[in-house]
This record gives C-alpha cells, sequence and structure tokens, in this order.
C-alpha cells in the first residue's frame, strides 16, 4: 500500500453503527437514561432496550467517523482507524467511510463481539440520547495505529469516548506521542459530560499538557472544571491550550486562544430535526478550515455551517456534498 | 400464540432492508441501471454496485412491508409473511416491523442466502431507482404462509414482486385462494412496469380473475394492457377489478370502480426529497381507509397524505406517528 499521501487529518474513534429512532421523553424516564448524554451499555442491555425501541433506520456514527466523514465530504484528506467486526454492521461501516475516500484499513475483528451500536433516541425537542455497546471497538489496541499516517498528518484528532476502555486509551495515548514527536498537532473532543466525569483528572492532565486543539460543548467544559460558570471554564481552558474551541447549541460558539476570543454565531436552520452529530460536523469544519489555512474566525463560520447542515435531518452523517455546501455559503 | 386476532390487513412481501444513498443522473447512465424501476442482482453484482455506491443509511423496506408498516402506524391491526436471514439486517427488518405491532412471526432462513438487500439511488429529482438482491427472500414457500391469519384478515395484499421467484409465488397464489374462500378481499400492487412485463399473462388473469383491489402507477397500468393512453388502461381495468387505485405521481391519482372514477389530488409538499415508498405508502393510507369503512374519496384522501409524508424524507418508512398526522390532517 502507498503511504506517499499527506493526510490532512488522522482520527482514532469507537467504529459504531447507529440506530436512530423518535421517541418522547417518557420513554427515557421509564427506562431511566439520562437524556442528552451517552451511556455505555453491554450486549444484553442493548437487545432489551432495542426490543422496546421504535422502528428507525441504521447508518454509520461514531463521533470522530463523522467528524471524519464530514472533513472528507468537504474536500479534505483523511484516515481513520477503529475496529469493526467482520459482520454486516461492519460492512455497512467500511463502505460508508470508504466510500468518501477515507483511509481505512484496520483489519476487522474475526471472531468474538459483535460491531458496535448506538441506539439513539430523538425526542421531540430535537435532542438526541445515546445507548452504546461498544462491541468490537474494544478490541482496538496501539497495534492497530498506522504509524506513517499519524506522522504525516497535519492533525491526529482522538474522541474521548476512547478513554472508556483501556485498550483504545492505550492507542489514543500512542497516537497522540507519535503526532507530537513528529511535530504536527494533537486535537481531542472531550465528547460527552459523563465521560468527562469518568476520566477528569486524565483529561486534566491532557488537556494542559498534551493537547493543542480542543473541542468541548458547554456542559463537558465545566465538568471538566468542576465548574458552574462558563466564564470560569474559559479562564481556565485559555492556560492550557493553544486553541479551544467551545460549542453552546444555538447560542453558538466561542473560539478562545491565549490572546483572543471569537464568538461566532449558529448557522440559522429551518427546522433542528435531530442534534446527533452536531458536534463531530463543527469539529469537521473547524479542523477543515484550519488544516486550509484560514483564519479561526472563518474555521468557525464554517464549522457552524456544516453543523447546520447535520441537524437540519435525521442522522449524525452529512446527507449532501459539504464542499458543494461550503461554495454555496461562499464559505471557502 | 393466540390467533384470536382479526386483522385488519395481511401481507406477503420481499422481506428487503433497503441501502438509500443519493447519486447523480450520470452515475445511473455509467451503470446502466434504468432510472425510477427496480433491477433484480444477484450477490456478487450487489456487492459491486454497493461498492461503487456513495454512503448512506439503511432501513427496513421492502414494498408490501412498507405498506404495513405505514398502515400500523395509523393503527390498523396488520400480519406479515416474509422471510429474512438469521443475520443482522434480518434482525433490523424483524425488529421494526414488530415495534409497529404488527404480527410477524416467519422463521428466519437459517443458513444460506443472507437478508435481501435493495441498494436505492436517489437523483437529484427525487426519483428512486433499486437494484434489488433478493437473497433469503426467495426462499420464501406457502408451507410459511399462516393459514388463520389469512381467513381471519378483511385484505390479503400481495405485491407483484413475489412473482419473480417459484416458491414466492406460489405462497402469493395459495394467500390468495385462502382469503377468498374466506369470503375476503384480495389485493395486488402491481410493483413496477419491469415486473408487469416479465409477467404480464400471468398478471392479466390475476387482474381479471382473482383481485378485487388493484394499486398501480401509470407506468404499470400502461404496461399490463401494452397500452399507450392512460383513458384506454383505465377502460381495461374498470371492467376487471372491483376497485382499481391508479396513482400518477405530482398528478395525483384515480380510484375506478364499474360505475365511478374518482379524482383525488396529490397532497401539497414543501420539497419531495425522495420518492421511496410512496407507492407503498399510497395503498397503506387507501387500505386503511377501506378497511375503516370510509368511502373510497376520503380513502384517497389518507392514501394522498400517507404518501406526501414519505416523499418528504429520506427511506420508504415513515418518520412520524401517521395515526397523529391522519388526526391533525383531520383525515380521520
Amino acid at each position: 500500500m502507498s503511504k506517499d499521501i499527506n493526510l490532512d487529518i488522522f482520527c482514532i474513534g469507537n467504529a459504531i453503527v447507529d440506530f436512530l429512532s423518535r421517541t418522547d421523553d417518557s420513554f427515557l424516564n421509564v427506562n431511566k437514561i439520562s437524556k442528552g448524554t451517552m451511556t455505555l451499555i453491554e450486549a444484553d442491555q442493548a437487545e432489551t432496550i432495542y426490543a422496546k425501541m421504535g422502528p428507525g433506520m441504521a447508518m454509520s456514527g461514531g463521533s470522530a467517523a463523522n467528524t471524519i466523514a464530514g472533513f472528507a465530504s468537504m474536500g479534505g484528506k483523511a484516515g481513520y482507524i477503529g475496529k469493526v467486526a467482520n459482520d454486516q454492521l461492519g460492512n455497512v461501516f467500511r463502505h460508508d467511510i470508504q466510500a468518501l475516500g477515507v483511509k481505512f484499513d484496520t483489519a476487522a475483528l474475526e471472531e468474538g463481539a459483535p460491531t458496535a451500536r448506538s441506539l439513539i433516541f430523538i425526542t421531540p425537542d430535537a435532542q438526541r440520547t445515546m445507548c452504546t455497546f461498544l462491541g468490537a471497538c474494544v478490541w482496538i489496541s496501539p497495534t492497530d495505529l498506522d504509524i506513517e499516517m499519524i506522522q504525516n498528518a497535519k492533525v491526529t484528532y482522538l474522541e474521548g469516548y476512547l478513554f472508556d476502555r483501556a485498550r483504545a486509551k492505550q492507542a489514543f495515548r500512542k497516537a497522540g506521542e507519535v503526532a507530537h514527536a513528529a511535530g504536527k498537532k494533537v486535537s481531542l473532543t472531550l465528547s460527552d459530560p459523563f465521560c468527562v466525569d469518568r476520566h477528569r483528572d486524565e483529561f486534566l492532565d491532557l488537556v494542559q499538557n498534551h493537547v493543542d486543539i480542543l473541542f468541548a460543548n458547554e456542559q463537558e467544559i465545566l465538568s471538566l472544571y468542576k465548574s458552574q460558570k462558563f466564564d470560569e471554564a474559559v479562564y481556565n481552558v485559555r492556560e492550557h491550550c493553544e486553541i479551544a474551541v467551545l460549542t453552546r447549541s444555538a447560542k453558538g460558539s466561542m473560539i478562545v486562544t491565549q490572546d483572543q476570543v471569537i464568538e461566532i454565531p449558529a448557522e440559522p436552520v429551518a427546522e433542528v430535526v435531530d442534534t446527533t452529530g452536531a458536534g463531530d460536523m463543527y469539529a469537521a469544519g473547524f479542523l477543515y478550515g484550519l488544516t486550509q489555512g484560514k483564519p479561526l474566525a472563518e474555521c468557525g463560520r464554517i464549522a457552524a455551517i456544516a453543523a447546520s447542515e447535520v441537524i437540519s435531518h435525521l442522522g449524525g452523517r452529512p446527507q449532501r456534498d459539504m464542499a458543494e455546501l461550503l461554495r454555496e455559503k461562499k464559505a471557502v
């Protein structure tokens, strides 16, 4: 295989197929599922909850994988590592990411756990609530890394969700070290407030010492610093990362560096249908702008446009050619 | 299992999982796929074409299964027979139809072919073009029929697609005989103009001698009578079936009986996104009205509303509670 590709971005993530279904709030209450968050579930719970779930649709998902899909659709050169099983859902995941031109060659898990599934409940307020069975994802390990690909990528982007399992965390840490040793940037998304809560000390160490570009939403950054006040969290994070990108749903987002704070308004949408993938697509847009050498404010605008596309339909991956959309919006 | 359920409708169909992806017309031309129709493909072609397909989403499909899903979502009591394999896609199909309260107990195919897949290409004009690998569907047979369920259903609804394979055709014919012997109605959808072309003589015999309620779109009814003129086809079909329901896309539809012709306008939609399932959902609405004892014009209006929902998003199954939609539209 030729390695002469200089990637814009390289990602490691949990390779997941999403099962999306609309539901009402009472379903979440009755089943004690915390709205707007990601709950890890085991195989038997996945069966039980799926049996209670309404009819739906299946789409390739996974946080970093959504980001890489959006990034590739914008025209960026991207590589991905994630573990699927050798099963029908794994084939769907592999197809969808490769169809976008993303380099994805991670060997499938041949036996044992099936491909990961996230059962995603969309409530009438367009919020998404996820119950994720990690399945084959748990089996990713440092040996799955493509060192040369990481060394040649401008940015290595990692999802916080990887911290939930030991082998994935090792792969995460090693990828970051390789990227920095090659003089490249390391980016992290905090993924989920509960995930931050589970791994706060390690995440704080990462943010302070190892991450150049941080993505977080309001709840996540507050959780990281155990703070009630957004301003306080902003004050802390600007000392820790070169760039912090903080998303605030309809309030837009904030790009924070040591010497500037740029506020980016949310891109208007006719109707918010499903927020699945909003943060992932925001990161895709921001990183696309950044790796194309755009000023931060323009990166933010691209990010806001990307997020606006994905929240206007069901599912966490774009449904249209993002390069075309960015041209239409005169953002590139 | 209790059989004391009196179903409104019972369906047999090809149990298929749809893979939907947007594409442009040139893709269809280059790959010599006839736009707007259903082409049968074999396992190896399914692999080859899927490899060329863009990223997409997977949803339970199948013509009669879409109809039954819509019918159940409106509040009707429904039963379905179709053959999936014991695999991940088969589980998705089973889950989605059972989650709507449809009685579906057909044993899965334990080995051999996988669950059927339809690769559906959505062009910018919202037209859908299907390449279907029948897989496990081919293995449905008369022994899969639940005779008592058919005897107790007001209408037995059959899809023309079943005629493409011998065992499925036998199951189709037997179900019709059982329904009529029990004094119930038999309904058929012609499914596809090429399908009609493959089985014209048998379909003509069915329509003349065995079908009470016929569904067809303009191309299909013209193909059936080898006619160029819609009026001529209408003239023929009114002599053959108790009720013929002829759909004409944006031109609305026509309900034809021996003594009346009722024209139903299409329900306006903000944007036609994907016509997958339009005919299926039209049949669902019409049959729901009919089995609820509504006059034909009201059945047509329910049908038009049902079709308008499904064409306003990607995928051939409704994305909202159809009973609620019909109440909002004051159609029930």
